[in-house]
């Protein structure tokens, strides 16, 4: 195999497997082609993804040694991509009855999920997490593209048990908004004790369903390292029952009467 | 930039953006080149793409005209994914009281979901597809990996209305295993006109569910033209309601006396 081939199999490689540690003896069986050559290939690939700002490979010296692509966004790139998002936020189509907008159309966007996800993962230090963990619906799509990028699974809590979830652990919490008594169902074995989280959600108001999570996962003595929402809405009458959060996008207003959507940057920007 | 460094940036955007038609201008002031050299970059990406048997870079004459990855899959690495997978699914532990199979951590992880959202595009003629339509919980992960390979969006039909959705078109059916009465919605904006979608599931039983979203895509006058879930089970008692489908595993056997479970290939490779 050619330089130029082994380049386009081994970058298509590292992208299909962020997070994964291969030993450099791996690749010159796979390519059939000396160490000197891959290490040639690898460094190459290394600082053309650096080059394009979405990573790096991470070398790790020793016998159990190897590389790794460790995936990154730069803070311009994150924000161009959130700016994006906010132009079709702002399209005033989008005001539903009551004052709510209508985002399921982004959401079912593979490349704008996709994109979120990367900068949710830019955002977070991801080195020791070993969930990403949302609740069921719409902030599925968001922790699986989180979750694509730092190469670990995602948990679903879901509102309703079900059979196929096998025994469940399950909590009652009150949303902040609506003040009603919800509840949260997790299958036992999804989570393995003293496990790293991270929470993904795409909506968040008062912050009673972050709260709720996060009671959730003191049952299952996880540790929550951050909490990631799309967008939140600016609430200045209530307090958030969640501080320490990372929003890329704030609803600021939203006026049925003249038709205008008024969308910000998030609390990630500000820093 | 150096043909090596183009090789490694224009895989990534191929990979990146699937069936997306680029122009070669577009190419040439991106990575400042000649378009003969861009030319010979796309043809030894071409190249490469079909020996890894990840598809085609699909070249379109004329004005209007540029190049688009085309992902595809074999049948054999197709196949491979399957054997993977049903090897995980016959672990005796995932047997759940009642004889139904754990299968969240196969359905959370993200790798696994990619693979199986490879094949369900590699499965379908995709050409003239607009939307995956699925149904909430298990099966968005996996209508999201298809609609990532495809670059189509995903739409998501809910058991129960929300206020973020706005008007709403719903459809009562009847579950064909547990036969009782219960409820599809979906986003009356979420689907234009004539659009030709495919439907995604994880689990098919009766099929009574994949049913129902047929009902509900006719109400919407949309063309289905593909049907795709992970699992189906053996059940000969009960006859199919739908009969136009592939399955990628078949649940055959599960023996909750002895912990056995029996799991083979779905209908997809037996053509």
């Amino acid at each position: 195999m050619k330089r130029s081939e082994r380049l386009v199999a081994m970058t298509h490689y590292f992208l299909e497997n962020p997070k994964t540690l291969s030993s450099l003896p791996y690749f010159v069986e796979k390519y059939d082609a000396a160490k000197s050559s891959i290490s040639e290939d690898i460094d190459i690939i290394n600082d053309m993804f650096k080059k394009m700002g979405i990573g790096e490979l991470h070398t790790v010296a020793g016998a159990a040694g190897g590389v790794e692509y460790i995936p990154d966004l730069s803070k311009e790139e994150a924000e161009s991509i959130v700016t994006h998002l906010i132009t079709h936020l702002e399209d005033a189509s989008r005001i539903l009855p009551g004052g709510y907008v209508y985002m399921s159309d982004l959401l079912g966007h593979p490349k704008y999920v996709q994109d979120i996800g990367k900068v949710f993962a830019s955002a977070f230090d991801h080195s020791e997490v070993d969930y990403i963990v949302t609740v069921a619906t719409k902030g599925i799509p968001l922790a699986y593209a989180v979750a694509q990028v730092i190469g670990v699974p995602v948990v679903i809590i879901r509102r309703d048990p079900k059979v196929t979830e096998g025994s469940t652990v399950s909590i009652n919490y009150v949303s902040g908004s609506s003040r009603k008594i919800q509840t949260m169902v997790l299958a036992k074995r999804s989570i393995k004790k003293d496990a790293n989280v991270l929470i993904v959600d795409d909506f968040m108001k008062a912050g009673g369903t972050i709260q709720g999570m996060i009671s959730l996962m003191d049952e299952f003595e996880a540790n929550v390292k951050g909490i990631g929402v799309l967008a939140e809405a600016e609430d200045e009458d209530e307090e958030r029952k969640v501080q320490d959060y990372i929003s890329l996008i704030k609803m600021m207003e939203v006026d049925e009467q003249n038709q205008t959507i008024k969308v910000e940057k998030g609390n990630y920007f500000n820093s």
